[in-house]
């Protein structure tokens, strides 16, 4: 996707190597517009294919599954970071590690809103060791749902998750796949 | 706004007296054809006025800030709960006091983004004591940017926020306004 790789390369900051801040349009402060085509990305991609539900995890996946939702006329459905006090019924919930924080975070979803049979479109803003896909993977097929593809903003490459997704027969559409990066330097798989 | 105000009506859940749950479309699973409707009841409300950004904080005030940001096209700010790893730069923050959970919790914005003179519409899904909105235009104004408007989903309007904020003296539009809910029985004020 062509404005997304531009977006990158114009306002990317790489940070030591690994990680890669795109506040200015993704992360913090978010560009209607960008997530619009992103959205609209998506739908292409994904038009062929039935979806009851989008699954996606706060924050930053909330804005790109809203759109993309929109466009495919289905809901979206957040998976929470802390338990809030008014989620009191069940849940289906899976750990998350960070590997720049190196801790680990439990994501949970009511089993209120995810159901045996469910065809599920993962979407989630980066795509690196895999770690937040799995938990909502995890969560998914604990609810007796199906994962049917994963819609990533922004893979990067050089590290293993989306290959790890791949060999297990998951499809994974990522918008932008980072092959190399370094300092200003951000390449692009073809 | 009609649409709104059937969907509280109608999935909305009264938790003891002053909590109002709206999972199903809005907190947890989102609805993204309401958060359009939303988003074009702030643009019909707001389109005399000029904004150079949204202001709402994560997680449940990116989906109708993005949509209601596409509608008006600017960009949209989101306040962080947490400071990420990648948040080296200045910041401006405010602690926000959550009631039910009796606790603060501090935001934060990058001053990257925000700058003197910048005209802000803060958007967010609920006002009740007002203490995030609160928050956000201490951030605004710390920066020396000006807080137009603000516009709210569902404001709680038994809960003292709202009028609080009008009487300062700022522009509060509201969607949907609660004067009184007892379980099943949820009044709207005209």
């Amino acid at each position: 996707m062509k404005l997304l790789k531009k977006k990158i390369t114009d306002e990317g900051i790489v940070i030591s190597g690994e990680m890669l801040k795109v506040d200015s349009f993704l992360n913090h402060q978010i560009d209607p517009h960008l997530i619009d085509e992103i959205a609209s990305a998506f739908l292409y991609r994904f038009e062929d294919t039935t979806f009851h539900k989008i699954l996606t995890v706060e924050s930053s996946g909330i804005a790109p599954a809203v759109m993309t939702g929109l466009k495919l006329g289905i809901p979206v459905l957040f998976a929470k970071k802390n338990r809030p006090s008014t989620m009191t019924e069940k849940r289906y919930s899976a750990p998350v590690h960070s590997f720049t924080k190196n801790s680990d975070t439990e994501i949970s979803v009511s089993s209120e809103y995810i159901k045996k049979g469910d065809r599920i479109l993962i979407i989630d803003d980066f795509l690196a060791h895999g770690s937040a896909c799995r938990a909502l993977i995890k969560i998914a097929e604990e609810a007796g749902a199906k994962v049917v593809a994963i819609g990533i903003v922004i893979e990067k490459g050089f590290q293993n998750g989306g290959r790890s997704l791949r060999e297990d027969g998951y499809r994974v559409e990522s918008l932008a796949i980072i092959d190399r990066m370094k300092e200003h330097n951000i390449g692009f798989r073809e």
